[in-house]
């Protein structure tokens, strides 16, 4: 058997699914799922993952997995994605958990807000708004004091992060003062090979 | 010089780092920090780290780790907290994931505006509740159907969503319901020595 991957393409928390396969040379099903249609929730989805949320794969062996960051981590185990030094691996692991708590409910959910329920960006929550832009700067920081964020190359952390940094515009999120974050951008997408993507 | 521990005792997220060091035999310096009072938001501390939250720590090499997950993972690195089995590490990810994104902002958050900013609990965003009553549904699953929640053993999973699952009664949720999530944190009380504390 293949590896399945459950995911929508419109989801940047499955992209990084499909980029670290894709990246990895490893072979897959995906499986489409229209989150907004309730497809993460009907019964037989359910039976394989009671999450109820996508990114979600079946492995090889015809086991489960669920949550973006965990599926990457066991893809990418024994790859240079993950740093070989347990300092820089915990820095790693520090970025995503940060993209979960402190990144995505924010940049994410304002992209989702105005792409798809189509308010108007200047109607978002303020509170949204502040806190992504603080995400912003944290990561303005981060990358101009180093090209990549967990040691000297290209790591998951670098992947978890870029996935709604880079689309952070269709949430009404303006990267004009963040130069730093817009080369890291770059550095990545040409790294994972998604330039012009 | 010894690893030094930033924290605040009554933030779970802060506990999880001194339990696992605890169980470990790390030895530490903990410092305490008083969030409510800005005490992570000090020029001093955000020098340290940037990202202005506890629990953080400075390793004995000098070198600073904030976000408790990731620190618990550098403190049990080769450590049986960790499984050695790739799937079954994989899948203590997934449950620390899903505790920042799914569990966390109910659970911890309720309490924080019930117990600190004494809020009634009956006054809290339904939402909330909502989704707390929610993820305390999923735990009640996984753990009717395994005593721990990666693997057949105790792992940094557990310490993790023990931390604000054992206060959970404290921001208004009763385990009335959940018999399972009851036992499990016993258990688990139990493993990391803290029953009766």
């Amino acid at each position: 058997m293949t590896l399945t991957i459950y995911g929508d393409l419109v989801s940047g928390n499955c992209l990084k699914v499909k980029w670290v396969a894709d990246y990895l040379g490893v072979a897959y099903r995906w499986i489409d799922v229209d989150v907004v249609k309730g497809g993460a929730r009907t019964p037989g989805f359910l039976d394989l993952h009671p999450d109820g949320q996508v990114p979600a794969v079946v492995l090889p062996d015809g086991r489960a997995l669920a949550q973006s960051n965990a599926i990457i981590f066991h893809l990418a185990e024994g790859t240079d994605l993950i740093p070989a030094d347990p300092y820089d691996r915990a820095v790693m692991l520090k970025w995503q958990f940060w993209e979960q708590y402190s990144h995505e409910p924010y940049i994410a959910v304002a992209r989702f807000q105005v792409k798809y329920l189509v308010k108007p960006a200047a109607s978002l929550d303020p509170k949204l708004v502040e806190r992504g832009y603080a995400a912003l700067g944290r990561l303005e920081g981060a990358t101009a004091a180093s090209d990549y964020l967990a040691g000297d190359r290209l790591t998951l952390a670098d992947v978890s992060l870029v996935a709604y940094t880079r689309v952070a515009d269709e949430g009404g999120f303006d990267l004009g003062s963040y130069p730093a974050v817009r080369t890291w951008i770059a550095r990545v997408e040409q790294a994972l090979g998604l330039a012009g993507r």
